[in-house]
């Protein structure tokens, strides 16, 4: 048995964040994890959850009741709805366009649910056609897609003529929007999108540990009904519904500085209104994705499909994706990612997310990237980057 | 849809959190909350979560490869305990003795366990007598208790005995240490514990957010050979192994923040000295013990079953344990708790934890407590309490 670890200060650099998440946390969200803590009982801390569920709805565009905050980080937050919407027997659809298709799919087979596909592309979207093929081959009880692929940069069009199509056939939509609530343009009940959840940590610029969910009376009816009780007792909604419903009763202790901080995220959402910060995402993306093509890369997404939140920018040949990668961590401290799965390899992807989305750090990637690139032989021009993302921020 | 909400600044109370949990977060431990954050792969975190393992089990007192931070709540690490370890068809074996015996049961049961019980009242400890019966009895796979209950403030004792019958029956042994990790006696590999979970807002003052989990090899070749994937994703050891153990690949993203904040609680643990911080639990703990006695209260437990980081006190007859409850934090900001399940309206709960347990805080929780109980019409000498808790902190 080891004597007392002798472990110093914490000292971690000073990064900008602009990879798939977490993304760089405003500091009035920092200061609120600094707040002494109440107890997940106290009277106060009821308070501060109605005001949490409200802005979270705001977030979401919806009225749905059941919005809460899931303990725990993004894919707890999806675990809670597809492990409490699937139960055993019952069929799930899911997309094949991207990494977390595949994880929804992993989830609803533990929760004893079957699984068939919608197929796609890695780097594509889901076609409304496919889908109604797909949903009527299968029948499936809950259709999930994916609204922003973190995976391959690509956003979902057709939300709505989607969701019309599983409600005709009694499917209960599941969107996931961990990189799109707080960036992209979502309106849940507009759209009839039935539950949908997302990650604090990319637009919402919060630390994780405390994750947005949401589901409409329909989806909480299937949820209230189930004959056997969710697999896991930790996101059992029909229990946490004693937590954050009328009783306020004791389920597991909220993890509070989470609920701090979320509550401060979304109040930086609510001042700076959602619809403004679509805006901003897009304007502030747009100069990027402008600069970066400028320079003379190419986006993998077509531009019908292009991401916002989330840049998939191809590698260059001859160029060693991860060489730039270092580079840019080592000289720059700056943090963008590389592909996952199916464009592993192939592409960067680079987040452009709540408070990382601003203009200083468009300027500041496209010269770092640019300078990365010319160390790996690669021939790009970040004059005309910077000249061209410049113009397209009005400068 | 609602226009944006407006919520205006964070503004708790101040309390003084002396109620099952969480405690008061050491101030340096909210500060290490609102350091910037890193992304969950910057080879720096992993730096930061090698200190964590390295220093969680130094607290643990084991030498577990397998040691870490759980991305949720105390229940999180529990589930993540029990989900794993549990296949469908296996058999656990729980106690009956308080709440979190109960919880265990419905976790097995969702992990597809089948379910079986050493009885004790609530209230008292498992005698070793009993669990050899039920588990000769019932030979179960996997057998657990709980070392400290936090619903009836009672510490298990003999659990080098209890352990020992467990593998003579070549069951795994799941202890739940949420209440006694960094605040009581505690040796996993000494007293042959398999796989221990905790939670970071008790004795560890933390806020609750990452929990300490711990197995053995032995523990977690049974989880890596099970047959059928853990019925959850999210706490699925097997993949949480190519984050946590040599590969550092993504499973889902760390709590970071969260993971900064045991780190810096862990730190504290390591400074003070793990046994020294075990002394001085009791040591204060002690003196409020004495203090309520002397004030003409009765503990709950036997005095050989004491938990000193949860003080069970009886509730004397014809005071309302609400009212004191409200008394105390309408007027001293200060946090107890009622009882929960078969000792709900019988007990108060106060706890005594990490940096709640300081010797200032005893004579104000007598102060308050025995205000609290004059203005109830009880008859308590609340001098001859500050007068015995000053003389046992040799004052």
């Amino acid at each position: 048995m080891s004597d007392a670890p002798d472990v110093g200060e914490l000292r971690p650099p000073d990064r900008t964040l602009m990879g798939p998440g977490p993304s760089d946390v405003h500091p009035r969200v920092l200061r609120a994890m600094s707040t002494p803590l109440v107890g997940h009982l106290d009277p106060s801390f009821i308070e501060i959850m109605n005001e949490v569920q409200e802005l979270m709805r705001y977030t979401f565009r919806t009225d749905n009741q059941w919005t809460i905050p899931v303990s725990g980080t993004g894919s707890a937050s999806m675990e809670a709805a597809i492990g409490n919407l699937v139960e055993p027997g019952d069929t799930m659809l899911v997309p094949t366009n991207g990494y977390f298709g595949g994880r929804m799919a992993s989830m609803a087979e533990r929760a004893g649910g079957e699984v068939v596909t919608v197929d796609a592309p890695w780097g594509e979207p889901l076609e409304p056609a496919a889908v109604e093929e797909a949903i009527s081959d299968t029948q499936p009880d809950v259709f999930g897609f994916v609204h922003a692929e973190t995976s391959t940069g690509v956003l979902q069009p057709d939300v709505p003529e989607l969701t019309e199509i599983a409600h005709d056939h009694d499917a209960i939509v599941v969107a996931d929007c961990v990189t799109s609530l707080g960036g992209i343009e979502l309106r849940v009940d507009e759209w009839g999108i039935d539950a949908a959840y997302a990650g604090p940590q990319k637009c919402l610029s919060c630390p994780p540990g405390a994750s947005p969910l949401t589901l409409n009376d329909r989806a909480m009816e299937k949820v209230l009904s189930r004959e056997e009780a969710p697999r896991s007792w930790y996101l059992d909604l029909s229990l946490l519904e004693g937590y954050w419903g009328e009783d306020r009763s004791y389920h597991h202790t909220a993890p509070i500085t989470n609920v701090y901080a979320i509550r401060e995220a979304l109040r930086l959402v609510a001042e700076e209104g959602i619809e403004e910060r679509w805006d901003r995402h897009r304007a502030v993306a747009g100069a990027l994705k402008t600069g970066v093509e400028a320079m003379g890369l190419e986006m993998n997404p077509d531009d019908e499909y292009w991401l916002p939140s989330l840049n998939a920018v191809r590698v260059p040949d001859g160029v060693e994706d991860d060489a730039v990668i270092e580079h840019l961590l080592e000289e720059y401290d700056l943090e963008i990612a590389g592909g996952l799965g199916d464009l592993s390899g192939d592409v960067w992807r680079i987040g452009c997310m709540g408070h990382s989305a601003r203009p200083k750090n468009v300027s500041f990637l496209l010269v770092a990237l640019g300078n990365a690139l010319t160390a790996q032989g690669a021939d790009v021009d970040v004059d005309a980057g910077l000249a061209a993302a410049s113009a397209a921020l009005g400068n």
